[in-house]
């Protein structure tokens, strides 16, 4: 019988494992990655509260490939979807209000992808426009964007 | 110098990329998973279009867990959203009409999971109401089904 050499083996053995960690996905760090999103939700509204529609913006993934539904437009693009806003909250007479995000409930499908889903309100002067959204986000080197949202609003 | 043993080494090298492959989540199959989920919505569009709401149901979870977000209420559980269509497409002389489903995106951020994106169209005698969704779906033993649907429409 020839020579069985064990120790080799499992020497191999958890380099073999070590090597498959590295080279495949790993798992989402919830305890990590969910307060960052939430961050990115905080921040938002923060932004928007204080009239910063610069600010707000800085959640969103600044790309010609960012999505924004709403209703059934879709917006497609980092400027246009300012602009949206701009031209619905911030020219014309318009006000931003007062922001409130509430019922959020953000799930990680992968490393480095989200989907969050809540409500949002604003209270405004005369007017209190409310619904849902459903965000995608990716985690890019300079943190948690929203690259796609989803938006309907209470029918009047 | 000691004899190294270079062949046990490979061998288990080997193993234990197999072992953290079988351990590890696997990658999405798209060639594979998004037909599969692309036929749940054609399935729901084709039982709709022949006035078969419980057929249309196939595509839901069936799960007090299934949500569904339209405007800004939230639906939670399959009979109550059996319920909400029933009541606003069934029952009391309205219509089902022609369901149209179209620019779909389907994304797979990790096995089993899938978000999908569209525009719904229904046409009908005097309205012609359509919008986005957004569906998350999740693979389950009997197939894709989604768990998570949130629908929006255009203002009138």
């Amino acid at each position: 019988m020839r020579d069985v050499h064990i120790a080799p083996i499992l020497i191999g053995v958890l380099l073999g494992i070590a090597t498959a960690g590295v080279l495949r996905p790993r798992e989402p760090n919830p305890t990590r990655e969910l307060p960052a999103i939430r961050q990115v939700l905080d921040d938002q509204q923060a932004a928007w509260n204080r009239g910063d529609l610069a600010g707000f913006m800085v959640g969103y993934w600044n790309s010609d490939d960012l999505e924004f539904r709403s209703g059934a437009t879709l917006t497609r693009g980092f400027a246009p979807t300012e602009a949206r806003y701009r031209e619905r909250y911030v020219e014309g007479g318009t006000e931003m209000g007062t922001l409130t995000f509430s019922e959020i409930e953000a799930e990680l499908p992968a490393m480095n992808r989200a989907v969050v889903v809540g409500r949002w309100a604003l209270k405004m002067k005369a007017d209190a426009p409310h619904g849902w959204f459903t965000l995608q986000l990716r985690k890019f080197t300079d943190g948690w964007k929203i690259i796609s949202d989803h938006t309907s609003s209470a029918e009047k």
